[in-house]
């Protein structure tokens, strides 16, 4: 038995891009010898941490990405559509406060990580599927409970998600991301050699699965894999 | 006999991303069903018309994409080497000269690309892999020569890039690139049912094919298929 690589994805449940590579990378874990570390952070931390602008600003580009997650997204079969308002989805109202959801989610399970795993999906769903609010309490709420989570649960998880341990911890983090060199998410570092390399964005798995020896045979690895 | 899809690539030799896409287009040509019409333009034109900003700026990213060209280049064979001092080459010098210059083999070629192609090559050979100059007559002429041009073919070329004509030439395809949406290049400009569809950079080739009803086999065809 040869030992797993270890793969950590940084995300933020803001940026569609993330989705498709969260995705793409929890089908992957059940195909290659890998172990996956979700590491939920904060974008925008990102952003003003390494200088850099959201490509949407642009208006060319701003059109392109629309064109682009439309392929991707029947591509990869993940249900992405954009927000009514994607200035106000993403900018104004923002993912703070999901993202300390998440990282309490993450904070309170035990053996696994099936609850940050359905929880971010269901928040991704909310804000790049079905043009919902992810900001209030409520909200939150709705998606956990959604992922399989009993009340008391989603209760305990709303009291952790305010209090410092949960703040320093999304604020470590996305310092951990910034650390490895992130300008953006997703950010993919694998673990090789003892050496950490990084993968941004959900373009580069052809490249990562070759770096890491393993074969890449498309997103959607379950059906291509009955397909052969 | 289907009719070939046209594919138009819009490339400048500034851009290492498109010598990574030009590589991989040149090659899937002869795989295939496809014309591919290579139209040299102006980044520069680009980005100062879409109010794009070139991505090396943010250090973090300017970091990841020396490294992300290093493992593309093994990855895609092709042998990419950045110059000493990439924002002199790519910014200072520019390649204003170089881009008029592949107009004006274009303009003059008849019966095919091949010259087209080749002295695009040898461009991108000189500023990333040999850290040379493409902004002097001598360097552009070096150039042509190695790409099988004899002296009277590069005297006329010399001649006619410096013509209204070969500005106005690179101008119009520059601008034709930025009606369809160009924000940075490669720019690559599928017609599918008479409607173009538009990918950028070199990292889309596999949902391009699939768009386009054609099977990727990675970055090195030729290679790929004898091994299969």
């Amino acid at each position: 038995m040869t030992s797993k690589k270890v793969i950590e994805l940084f995300y933020d449940v803001v940026s569609p891009y993330s989705w498709l590579g969260f995705e793409v990378m929890c089908r992957y874990r059940k195909v290659w010898n890998i172990e996956l570390k979700l590491r939920p952070a904060y974008l925008a931390g990102i952003m003003q941490g390494a200088g850099n602008k959201p490509p949407g600003l642009v208006p060319n580009k701003f059109m392109y990405m629309t064109k682009d997650l439309h392929r991707l997204s029947e591509y990869f079969d993940v249900p992405l559509q954009p927000p009514s308002d994607p200035f106000e989805a993403m900018f104004q109202k923002g993912t703070l406060a999901a993202m300390r959801f998440v990282v309490a989610v993450q904070e309170r399970e035990v053996g696994g990580d099936e609850q940050v795993e359905k929880v971010s999906r269901e928040l991704w769903r909310r804000i790049w599927s079905e043009d919902k609010d992810i900001t209030q309490p409520a909200s939150l709420s709705e998606a956990a409970m959604k992922a399989g989570l009993s009340d008391s649960e989603i209760k305990e998880v709303l009291k952790l998600c305010t209090t410092k341990d949960i703040k320093d911890k999304l604020r470590s983090t996305t310092e951990d991301a910034l650390n490895y060199g992130a300008f953006g998410f997703p950010m993919l570092v694998c673990h090789i050699n003892g050496k950490p390399e990084m993968f941004f964005g959900s373009d580069r798995f052809e490249l990562m699965a070759h770096c890491i020896g393993e074969k890449w045979i498309g997103p959607k690895p379950d059906k291509q894999a009955a397909k052969l």
